[in-house]
């Protein structure tokens, strides 16, 4: 059987493209040589399964999509507090190449600008490391988020280097900031090298699903940061990462994103998805058109923008029943906030006087920290009121077994039922 | 049993009032004569519950609070496109009351700074209301909202008519441009009228679950706006609802906020919470401390940050088993996408061959039109390729009883497993 | 014979008149009415003898020319240093209806452009005044400027006043920065009143000889302001009489100016000239073609440019002859500090030892305060030193006459040559 | 006989000389070093006349004084239109070392600003000079306007470019924009040379007097640069000289000018003077605390300010008389087109019919080309009416001999009276 998701995405695929308008970019030589019909879409899933069509191996340098990954690292590399205190979070209502900074502070607004991401680069490591040991750290890290060896294309590398004035002239600026002690010119080159760094779709979509899945590689399994770190990125995707047309994309689309020059665009639903598309031909503002195209899509047909709100008639009670003296309370679904909130509403609500309460997890599938203590809290505050309280929990959802027998809330085998 | 909803909200109250920095509103008069001790906190789910503590009776004026509010009904009244091309949704890195338009398009910025709100104001109803007609509607559909009829406080409305000069200037402004017909006071005084609504917190919280809930009002029902517009309103809220700082607002706490300066604060968080939280104390950008202090805690504490991605060991599938001839799988939790695709791989990945298949999803709590889509996409493949598909939906999740018989998958009672 | 300066002003004004680009205002419906073939060019010099070609009794409202002049007004009522404190005399760098004011100070960058402008008229007369003293005070000073009974154009006041919405954004922003009590319609009333007071060309040339001659109407020699507002008001022409562009307009013209939409320029030279010229086909930034093509020639062809350095052959030191025992050392020119330096320098370099001096001053035309210091200091210098020192002064450019024999210097008739 | 004006300035070395405010300029280490107490005065006339007082032998780094005259030799080595159309010369109401350029055009505001002036060092002599080309060429003609070998303070120029990040920010960024071909750190070197090149007051005043002389060095009598390129420099430092201070300094000083971070700061009268004033102690915009002192003093005391208008009483015609059949008309002062235009005015007025005309320039000291063109105009005019005109011109201010009897105006020789 093929996947509806690959047939999906093969559609999607015919249907955008149609979608010849835009150019290639023209200010790095390099890149406007590139095949304008490439194209390509690939999905990988927190779980680590990933679908890519169209040209799936076609290579390309990041270009700006290295510019939310090297935040990471330099978050990882130097703390959350310093680096803020180096490079702002908001939106900078102005184009990529500005060379624009906070008044008063002199902190670029944010590391999704190009000032803001040669900064980023400059902090890599440490203040002592040298060129090399920064692009080669980096280099490192984004291997372990795409779970293969990338590597660096020459061309590109050697062409950006021959138009990098403007990047110089921030380099400099932020130099004579006194952000860093390194040559300006070797910040710059190493920032170049990141920008040339080559990978495929799926490579993206996998890098992505890496910070959709709090740090962890879906396949590798590895942290590569921790999961404060990853939502730092995402939270700084949702609100620059577009430039100065982030609010409308968040309104349009409703997925974190990062695009490149280079026509790759990258998408991350936190705890859902990774999402790489890439078509070299750009629109005025340096997005790929057809990219642009493949989101607005994925959002609208997928039901993936972050603000939907679905009128799900789901309920965290099952059901209720009444089995001699004991109260049978059937949970399902996932045991988070708002489950667990629903379910102790029920209990509050329900005449428990003489009965004991059995509390059957079968049907839940998980529970995070809060809907755990959410819910034991709660019975130990009926176990207080004098009802016997037991569980039964034959996934051990609620990793009760012998931890918390203390509680005097009784864990009852599966096969005691 | 109190709920530890409450108790858990009740220590935040108390751990949270010993801030007592900031002041009180100065530019309206009758907003410094608040009771600056006044602390409430509440919470609304997406069911309708909610839970309040502190002054909950306390009512306040919603002041820039009524923006998102007032951003939906004119999306409801003139349509998406036209508010659109009206009013922005990039944030405006200006502080709230600056006059700031887009170059060129005269387009305020967005509609939670003052001059877009005026302009929002401006739009309600239709080109031809008068301005009684416009807070009529606003004050019905506000109360529709939080089902209850809403009051304006004649005191507040009267104090800031006195202050009202650079409100004024703002819609002389927009009336130059050609952006309404009615006298710019009558404006004016009508975009004072909204800021002058009373609600107290958990009015607050009920009206923001209306959105996280996709515009259906929790409680009574009602479908109050389009699914769509309660997630443009959302993200826009991301964008700019904390005017320039919402770049740092949703790197901190990841909720959709919009605060006001009577000391309120409106949090939500899609298909979960409607939050409200009010002290009157405000910081130097015009935002209570101590709401903001508790949204913080909430944040961190309960696991709400949107961009947040913990590592669940959820699995779609719970088991396969082979029972004589047929394959069962069985599937649990939510069908959505992201586990639609799951099943779909798993089942792409079985020996099927001679194999009849039972789709068990007896622990499937709910389904989405994507989830429901995607599986059923999948089965029919397979029951293409000669395989008998059969389900098993006591709970009739896919909502299948009678209506896609026709595709030849079998839908079994459940009293026949 | 009729004056060469006469015949110059025709030619320009047929050499000219091809120019038929530009628009009439647009936004103003009255003056949409207007003739565009209209064409006028006066000059008046600080002895108040005029010069005007082209339709001479043609009247135009003011508009923006008025500005400098309310401004003189208001520097004269309020004094210098209270009009400086509110509004500023920098450069805005930006259009003439822009709401900026500066940071911080919340002042208007300068009088010239319409906010500063509202703010100027704000402060006529006293804090206390009415609408009407306001537009009384300024039409009776702008009368005593003109030299006569000037009035105001009630349709291009009524018109105006339709197309108020910008500028009574402003009034109601200045308000809201607490720059005045008076209600905001009032103050805009009264400036568009302001705006609508009509003058001919001659009206115009003459007012700004007015400026040119320090404050001194050069045909009734009222004092109307002092020099030093005189001074203060041609200064803030030089840095933003014509707005965004008074950089280029001053390194081309050179020559201090103030354009209206109407279609009036006004330009003043100090101590030389008022000049004014009307066409009321205005290019895209709203200034007249034509005008502005007629002072682009007149500072060309007639050396008018402030910044010329033409290289005289001019010595104050006309002779020095022996007489007997007498050096006799005849000056001519003005008297300033140029020449008096010039003339000490001379008598430093004397050998004076033996013989008297006798210092001529019959071709001197005229002498300022410091020239007149100077010389006479050095004189004094001379006479300590133990020669005898004797003026010949039959005009007495110094006013010595009585008043300074005490100093021992001599002053002779001119018959005792 | 020590000259007053000598005096004078000792007396406001010494008054002036309390003034201990300010600090040394602390971001170029070798200017921190400086003696605060080094304090000087230069005045230089337009005839070559220097008065010098203070520490006159003192040397000290141009920095941005260098500007103005960078200015001129880019005009006179590309043209007017080409340096234009590169570099603009409106304010830029930013501080002097902000990298912000024209939106659009990418031009630098002015050459008064530091973006500026690196544009304007990159454009000298040719596109295809190199750096020590660039140097030597500006070197030179700084050292012809000061008439003596000037030489470039090396550690000065090493010390600033320990420090000249910022500038190579800018550097960078005018390549990026295609303004010049070679290195950009050869052009900040270069720069950085121009601005470390030593002069003392008296120097600077000298070359302030070559440009108030239009371009002709007073003392060489080398015509430098084109009267033209001297007017667009005094006019470019009118509007842009002292920065986003400059309105406010030509309100209150009148004197086009240009301030160093060195403490120097240079004057500029046209066809009167060039003041350079020196200490080194600075306020916090970076100019000279004493400095500016020293200037308001000089503008007030002196009369300096451009936009005087001091009432004359001077009259063109000295007197006219009735001698047998001639009516003499005697005038006197300069003949230019302010008194040219009394004259005529007079001689309209005047009954001619059977008298013949005698016009006397016996006490006229000079003439320029329009004052000349329109007495001789008018007196043709009256010629051709019948009447008899001739002429007594004993200093051949018309420089009539000869050329010009074809007009039928008899030249008489002064003994003929």
């Amino acid at each position: 059987m093929k996947s509806p998701v690959t047939d999906y995405l093969e559609d999607l695929l015919t249907s955008t493209r149609d979608e010849n308008s835009g150019e290639l970019a023209a200010y790095i030589p390099e890149l406007a040589k590139a095949d304008p019909n490439k194209f390509a879409i690939a999905l990988t899933t927190v779980d680590g399964r990933s679908y890519a069509v169209g040209d799936v191996d076609h290579e390309f340098s990041l270009q700006s999509i290295s510019k939310p990954f090297a935040y990471a690292l330099a978050l990882a590399d130097r703390g959350l507090s310093h680096v803020i205190s180096k490079v702002g979070v908001e939106p900078s209502g102005e184009a990529f190449n500005e060379l624009s900074v906070e008044e008063g502070t002199q902190r670029p607004d944010n590391p999704m600008i190009n000032v803001g991401a040669i900064a980023i680069h400059s902090m890599l490591v440490s203040d002592s490391a040298g060129q090399q040991e920064r692009i080669d750290h980096l280099l490192d890290f984004l291997s372990r988020l795409a779970g293969r060896q990338l590597h660096i294309d020459q061309s590109v590398f050697e062409s950006e280097k021959e138009t990098a004035q403007r990047n110089l002239a921030m380099a400099h600026m932020l130099k004579s900031f006194g952000l860093f002690e390194a040559e300006a010119h070797e910040v710059v080159e190493g920032y170049i090298a990141q920008c040339a760094i080559k990978v495929n779709v799926q490579d993206l979509s996998i890098m992505g699903a890496t910070f959709a899945n709090g740090g962890v590689q879906p396949i590798t399994g590895e942290q590569t940061v921790d999961s404060i770190v990853a939502r730092q990125v995402l939270s700084v995707m949702v609100s620059a990462g577009m430039y100065d047309g982030s609010g409308t994309w968040f309104a349009q689309v409703g997925i974190p994103a990062k695009s490149g020059v280079s026509g790759g665009v990258l998408g991350v639903l936190p705890s859902q998805l990774g999402i790489g598309v890439f078509s070299p031909r750009l629109d005025e503002k340096g997005n790929s058109v057809r990219s642009i195209e493949v989101f607005k899509q994925l959002s609208a047909q997928m039901g993936l923008h972050m603000m939907n709100a679905e009128a799900y008639s789901y309920e965290a009670v099952r059901l209720v029943r009444q089995v001699g003296s004991e109260t049978v309370i059937e949970l399902q679904g996932r045991l988070e906030f708002t489950n667990a909130e629903e379910t102790l509403h029920r209990l509050e609500n329900m005449k428990l006087e003489c009965a004991d309460l059995v509390v059957d997890l079968t049907r839940v599938s998980e529970a995070n920290r809060v809907g755990r203590a959410m819910l034991l809290d709660g019975l130990n505050a009926i176990q207080d009121e004098g009802i016997q309280v037991s569980l039964l929990d034959p996934d051990n959802v609620l990793k009760m077994r012998g931890e918390c027998e203390d509680d005097g809330i009784q864990v009852l085998s599966a096969s005691s039922e």
